[in-house]
């Protein structure tokens, strides 16, 4: 069994983890920590883990960590960079399910994230944990960055289309939409019941966090990649949808097949029948990412849908899935869940 | 035209208020005040008001609110009897919708609000403005104590069969939900659409602060009344259901003509058909309450349904009631609106 | 291996039946059965069960249903009764998820149901399927007819008082709220979102169809039982809140102590600590109620808030666990689901 | 006053018409027709509307409609045709909510309709009623086709762009997203709450019918214009939110600017201030339309994000507008409306 600590454990990532962590047939959770929270038990924050064992928050404590076979922080940006050199000092591997080690270049990082790195050096290091790309570099990981909710989905919907390289890269839109949860349970005013309810809106056109980070990925796939990035906030819970736009540049006979093909082995991305539209609750508590692929009319304009569900494939299960990956594990250990409809 | 003011503009009650004073014929809106949003214009808060006039909040002023014929106080408990005493001196009307002038004991109200009060000698003074009981006095009040939403629904519900007498009134149960945006827009983890979308708890079942605002009114009606209060928290963001229960201690020969007569002359309290079953929706946005009274099965209990929306007749609606009573307007000026439906 | 069935598969208790059925270590879930969707792949209908395996819809086969250990009908009231009788004399098992073998009296159930029954002969031999109360009788039942949504948690929450006396059983109140999905998957325009979302009332308070079945399992316990049954519906898609009031007559030294003691055994009721307040959302998808029991102001009047989701305690969940009694599996096989929070 | 009639009214258009013509201060509210409820009350169907009066449904009579100054349908597809004729020879005016004369060629009409036009003579008299783009030809119209709700969202949002002709507008991208009000107050499975709510997803990627009427009227400002429209539906009621993609092709000094001209006298656009984020409840129950013009990074990309109520601007309001137009009234009469927030 291996022995896995959660460091923040009081968000909904931080919950999601324990979750799948205590369910998970090879995983002794030992430690998750909470500072703010240290002392009480599971269920007072998360009255769903209630009767599932004793586990209490604690402060964190480097020594006791760095017992732990693997550490995720499900911390805000800007915690995980204080704590990873020493726990991978200790033979500890760490996965990061915030932003610290997702971006290659030090000075990308700062501008967008307002603070300095606090360990530059392990960038290079890191692996950017998107299985579907990065599968045999995460197996030898010592530091993986989990990818963020939008990036994603956003990636996994375009990679097929810049893999076959028919599609003009330079111009691609993604329209995403997240559910609330995507940010976090935090004691804000915007993402009250009474201020998000009942209500659709845009959000940080001029310029999200989440778009250097997707650019970084389509541009090692296909460099010289432009994308326009457009989150909203939807009015429900859980789950993104990720409708992306892009133009054909020269034929392909059959997108549907060039889907189908790429993610043939993938256990976590299922590409649905041609002429189908993914559903965010299809998804929702699980670990997969849903894929439809149209050409309306059969003009230039290619349109993928791709929905997960942001505290899962986009955070949480994603994470286990990379540790799977990481300690040889069956890729799908604990990650069988069925979302639950309706 | 009236002058009108409002002190702690930026909450919901605070923003309803403003949305009705606006369209309120008789009244010019002079000022709307909140400490931390002085010199913002009010569309910054609230988008709905963008393009209804230039009102910029400003930081309150005694002598500026002075120069209002009514101030009307949308802050949180413990502010109104702070400056009730100098505008009441200034010759200025207070409507306070919080709760510092509901409850005549100055003890109670210490128990329950957990602070001392700043003015008790006015507590005798000041008229809980439910107009349905207290027409009269509210017209020549100086000070008028705006009834608490809950407590709003559950005396209307309860009025016609205590004045009857032929309920035991020492045993009434009243089973109440509202929706969050009686929690107030205040930065809370609660109420976060993650936490209370898709969900539904009672609160506060141990003892609610409208408790003792509610016994103190059924007791003005019948001495010795006595209520199990259960307040719930519903997954939406407008509308109280109190769900009212009350055993026959003698024979009414007819329940709904009791509620008709009573109600009848009122303009703001509609009783519905026998046998129909109140919507929140179908008040919404109005100064409505919409009650309905059965007799299950023809046997001893009675069960009343009263709906209301919480920040129309359960605070902003009720205070301009009570600001056209006290000023010797139409009763119904500026509360013509009808639901929006669906 | 048991060889199960599913008749009537394609509404919500059906695909809750199927997804636990699916996930069950000691089933093979061998024939699902609709005649409107014969032949049709189940994912075409239930999005989130695509690539559980290759079940399609087929019309219901009395031969192929007969050569099941055990058919679940999950059915509209009214069909199980024509089945039943035939499946037994096969030898198979029948758990009936609608109405037609709650009520024993078959002159009741044709006055609640609105027309005659088919097998009145089997209603002596069925037995209720409240595996709290029946534990015994249900491990050797051929014909089980399991519990409506609302009678599940009402009947939970008084249970411990009604056993051990101490109230005034004529004159109980609950107050009871659903998510809208225990209206089922039909077409139909009050459960529409536009309808029912942002929107809260009471329903059928003259008399539910539930109130029969909650008084028969009641008095079973405690003869002279007497409810007042008030069922609301939800703004959300699953779980039920019952909200119980009773006087208590007598002294009780410790309520807490006497649920914990009722339920200690239990796998599936779980008594909070004092003062708690149960919400559905830590239920949700999960076989579990979850009660907390309150006296506030130490007075008379004892509060028990029960939470359930009505479609798996309150439907598929409690079939699964009477299925396990049956056949002497594990109680808790199939039924170890945590709560997906948020 | 005018008098006026609404064929159709039992629908969420058919309620939100009656609800501001009851409130217009020009119009008598003459007759309301269903033929399903013919006979029953308003308050029946729209609770909303109890205590508005006492008009009844009543069935459809030429002799009656034709006594009206002005009749709207908010009827199906296909009705609205059958009648014209025969009310403009009587000399009444006829405003049609659905889609019967949106479209100027028939066959295109009957390709996305499927059936035959019952009147397709009428096409070209009929004039499309955006009043921001045919305000002066609505004014003499006696038949106007009211605009579907897409439609007036996406035109009104890309229409500054095209007119300025610095976009490629062969190659526009519309993704939608609507509340599910737009679908209907219809007994149909999949806008049930249990269904659409916490859930999201795209629709009829392939083509949805409102295509060709946006195609239309782009093209009648810039022929040769091209669109990708993927709409989406909402897990809410009211509202509809247009992202809006297109390419500059040629330098635009300043686009905030050109939005601002192109809207500046219009009453019911409201173009917001550089940066901003229309949010949908900041224009329910309003016949408004706010729109915002970014360019992300200063790069060839324009993003307008237009919103709007679907019922309001995009169906019952603008056909009121049409009408105050139509009859030479003050264009604001009876559309004075503010958003109820929260």
């Amino acid at each position: 069994m291996l022995k896995a600590g959660v460091v923040g454990a009081t968000g909904y990532t931080g919950v999601e983890l324990i979750r799948l962590l205590l369910a998970h047939p090879e995983v002794e959770l030992a430690r998750i920590t909470s500072r703010s929270e240290a002392g009480r038990p599971l269920e007072v924050i998360f009255p769903n883990l209630r009767g599932c064992g004793d586990l209490r928050f604690e402060a964190p404590e480097p020594d006791r960590l760095a017992a732990c076979d693997v550490v995720f922080f499900a911390t805000p940006n800007g915690t995980a960079m204080q704590w990873a050199p020493e726990l991978l000092e200790a033979g500890t591997r760490v996965i990061d399910l915030a932003a610290d080690f997702r971006l290659k270049d030090p000075a990308v990082w700062e501008r967008w994230y307002g603070m300095p790195h606090a360990c530059p050096d392990l960038l290079e290091e890191a692996v950017y944990g998107l299985p579907e790309l990065h599968r045999e570099r995460i197996r030898s990981a010592r530091l993986v960055a989990n990818p963020g909710c939008y990036p994603t989905a956003v990636t996994l919907g375009f990679l097929p289309l810049l893999e076959c390289g028919a599609v003009g890269a330079e111009d691609l839109v993604a329209d995403a939409k997240s559910g609330v949860s995507g940010a976090g349970r935090k004691a804000q005013v915007h993402t009250l019941l009474a201020e998000a309810g009942e209500n659709f809106q845009a959000y940080a056109v001029a310029g999200h966090r989440h778009l250097p980070e997707i650019l970084q990925t389509l541009r090692e796939v296909r460099p010289g990649a432009g994308l326009t990035f457009v989150p909203h906030l939807l009015p429900m819970i859980r789950g993104i949808h990720a409708t992306l736009y892009a133009g054909l540049r020269e034929p392909v006979p059959d997108l549907q097949a060039l889907y189908e093909a790429r993610y043939a082995e993938e256990p976590f991305v299922d590409v649905l029948p041609a002429g189908a539209h993914p559903q965010t609750r299809s998804v929702r508590g699980t670990n997969l990412c849903r894929i439809a692929v149209h050409r309306p009319q059969d003009g230039d304009r290619v349109v993928v849908l791709a929905v997960i569900d942001n505290l899962v494939k986009g955070a949480a299960g994603q994470a286990v899935h990379n540790m799977n990956l990481m300690f040889g594990l069956d890729e799908r250990a604990g990650l069988h869940a069925v979302a639950v409809l309706p």
